[in-house]
C-alpha cells in the first residue's frame, strides 16, 4: 500500500477542489490510499507516514498562503532537524485568481513549496507538458487552478485545471509507489 | 541627459517588437537618450555610459536565451568585479509563445535577469499591476510579450504588451534620471 | 523628512538585532525618520505613510517565517489591490543558522520577500558587492546575519553582517529620498 | 542497464573535477553505466538514451554558464516539444568561487537548471542534508563546489565537495533505476 498526504489551505474553496482532484487521481491508481488534510490539521507523525505528500496553496502576493508556511515552520523544521523525510516523493499546486495572462506570481509560489520539500531531501514531482488540462490550468511546476480571468472576473476553477490535478496526484502516487522501496539516498 | 541602454536578443522579432516599445517609451521622458542594440553588439563601455538598462530575451526553458546568457558571462562579469555599474536603473521584459496559462516559465527567467543586476549593484524596476497593458502583458517583474494562445496557436504580440512595453520604458527613464545624480551607495 | 518603516521577526533575537542595524544605519542619513515595529505590529498605514520599507526574517526551510507572511498575506494583498505603494523604496534581509557554506536557503527566501515588493509596484535596492561587511554578511539581494558556522555551531550574529545591514539601511534611505518627489510611474 | 548522462562545462577544471566525482559516484552503483560529456558534445540522442541526467555548470552572475545555456536552447527546447524526456531522473551542482558567505548566487543557478529539467517532465533529485560533505560541499538542490574562501582567495575544490559529488552521482543512479521501468506519467 502506498501512502499519499494531500495537504492544503483555501480561502474561497477552489484550492480544497484542487486537493480533492488530486485526491481523486491518486486514489485511482491501485493500492494507494489516501490522507486530506488542512494545514492547520497535519502532524508530524502523517508527514512521517507517508510515501509522498502534495502540497496546495492559494498564491498569495507570489508565495504560499501564510497558514501553509506556519505548517512548514513549526511541523517541518523539525523533521528536516532529523532527516525524516528523505526519499519521499512531493508535488506541489496552486490557485488563485491570476491578474494577467503571465501567471500571477504562481511559480515563485510553486518553487517556494518546492524549496520546502528539496530541503526535506524529497524526489520533487513536476507536471509534464503533455498532461491532460495542462494547456488552461498546468505550470511545468505543477497544476494551477485559475479561478478568474485575465481582468480578475471570477468564473472558479475549470474543469481543465482540475483534470491536470487529478493526472498529477496519479503520477504522484505512481511515483511514490516505485519509489519507496529501496533505499535510494545514502 | 538621461541615458538609458535597452539590450535584447529575438528569434522571430517579437522581443525586437517589446524592445522597440520599451524604447519608444523611454524616448517620450524629456531629455532621455536611448541606445537599442543586441545582446551581441553590447560593449562593457555601453553598460558604464548608461544610466538605467533594460535587457529583454525570448523565454527558453524557462530561462533567458544563451545569446543573452553569453552577454551577461562576458561582460557583466568584468564589471560586476570592478563595480562599475553600482546605482544604475535595471529592468527586464520577456516573449515567448507562452503555453498554458500560467506564464510558461517567464517569471523565473525574469528573475534570472534581474539576478544579474542585483549582482551590479542595480536599482530593480518593477512593473506596477496599474499599468496600461497589464492583464495581457504584464507580470510583476517586468512585461510579458505573448505572441501565442493557451495552445501555441501563433497570433503575435499583441497591442496591450507593446503598451505594457512603452510605459515600462518610459518608468524606467524617470527612475534613472531621479537616481543618477547622487551617491546612493556607499 | 524620508520615513523609512522596517518590519521584522525574530526567534531568538538575531533578526531583531540585523534590524536595529539597519534602522541605525538608515538613521545616520540626515532628515531620515525610522520606524521599526515586528510583523505582528504593522499596519496598513505605517505602510502607506513611509517612503521606503525593509523587511527583515528568519531563513527557515528556504523561505521566510511565517508571522512575516501572515502580515504580508493580510496587510499588504490589500495595498496591492488599490496599487498604494507604487513607487517607493523597498529592500530586504535575512538571518539564519545557515547549515552548509552555500547560503542554506537564504537567496530563495530574499527573492520571495522582493516578490511582495515587485508586486506592490516597489524600486528594489540590492547590496552591492563593495558594500563593507559583504564577504561575511552580504548577497546581492540584502544582507545576511548568520548566526552559526558552516555545521551549525551557535556562535550568534557576527559585526560583519550588522555592518552591512547598517550601510544597507543608509543605502535605501537615499534611495527613498531620491525617488520620493516625483511620480515615478505611469 | 541503467544510464546516467553528466553533462558539464568548465571554466578552470573544478566543474570538470565536480562532475567526474559525480561520474564516480554513480559507476559505484551496480548496472550503471555513465556517459560524461561536456555541454558542446551533448545530442538529443544521448539525452533520450539515458535514464537519468546530471548537469553542472559554473555560477556567473548567478545563473549557469552561457554554454549550458545553449545547449539547453538548442537541444532541450526540440526534446520539450516532442516529450522526449518525460519520467527520466534529473540533478544539477554547481561551482564557483563563492564570494561571501551566503552562496554567492549558487541557489538561483541551479534552480534555473532545474527548471529545464521540470519543464522536460522529469524528477528532481535533490541532496539531503545528511549527505557526507554537505556542510563544506551541499545545498538542498545539489551539491557545489566551492573553489575559494569568502574573500575569493582561490584554494581549490575541497574533497568535501567532491564527496558530496559522489554521493549524488550514487543517489542519482539509485533513483533512476527505481523509476525507469514503469510509466510513471499519463
Amino acid at each position: 500500500m502506498t501512502n499519499l498526504l494531500i495537504i492544503y489551505a483555501t480561502d474561497y474553496g477552489n484550492t480544497k477542489k484542487m486537493a480533492e482532484a488530486v485526491a481523486s487521481g491518486a486514489e485511482s491508481v491501485p493500492d494507494t490510499q489516501v490522507v486530506l488534510k488542512t494545514a492547520e490539521e497535519i502532524t508530524a507523525t502523517d508527514m512521517e507516514e507517508s510515501d509522498g505528500i502534495v502540497v496546495g496553496t492559494p498564491v498569495h502576493m507570489g508565495a504560499p498562503d501564510w497558514r501553509i508556511k506556519q505548517f512548514i515552520d513549526n511541523i517541518c523544521g523539525g523533521l528536516w532537524m532529523q532527516d525524516k523525510l528523505v526519499g519521499k516523493a512531493g508535488a506541489v499546486f496552486t490557485s488563485g485568481s491570476g491578474f494577467g495572462s503571465a501567471g500571477a506570481g504562481c511559480e515563485l509560489a510553486m518553487i517556494s513549496l518546492l524549496n520546502n520539500f528539496a530541503e526535506l531531501g524529497m524526489l520533487i514531482v513536476p507536471l509534464p507538458k503533455s498532461t491532460p488540462g495542462y494547456p488552461h490550468g498546468g505550470l511545468h511546476w505543477g497544476p494551477y487552478g485559475r479561478s478568474a480571468g485575465i481582468n480578475m472576473e471570477q468564473d472558479g476553477i475549470r474543469e481543465e485545471s482540475l483534470e491536470a490535478a487529478k493526472h498529477h496526484g496519479a503520477n504522484v502516487a505512481r511515483v511514490a509507489a516505485a519509489i519507496k522501496g529501496p533505499k535510494l539516498f545514502a
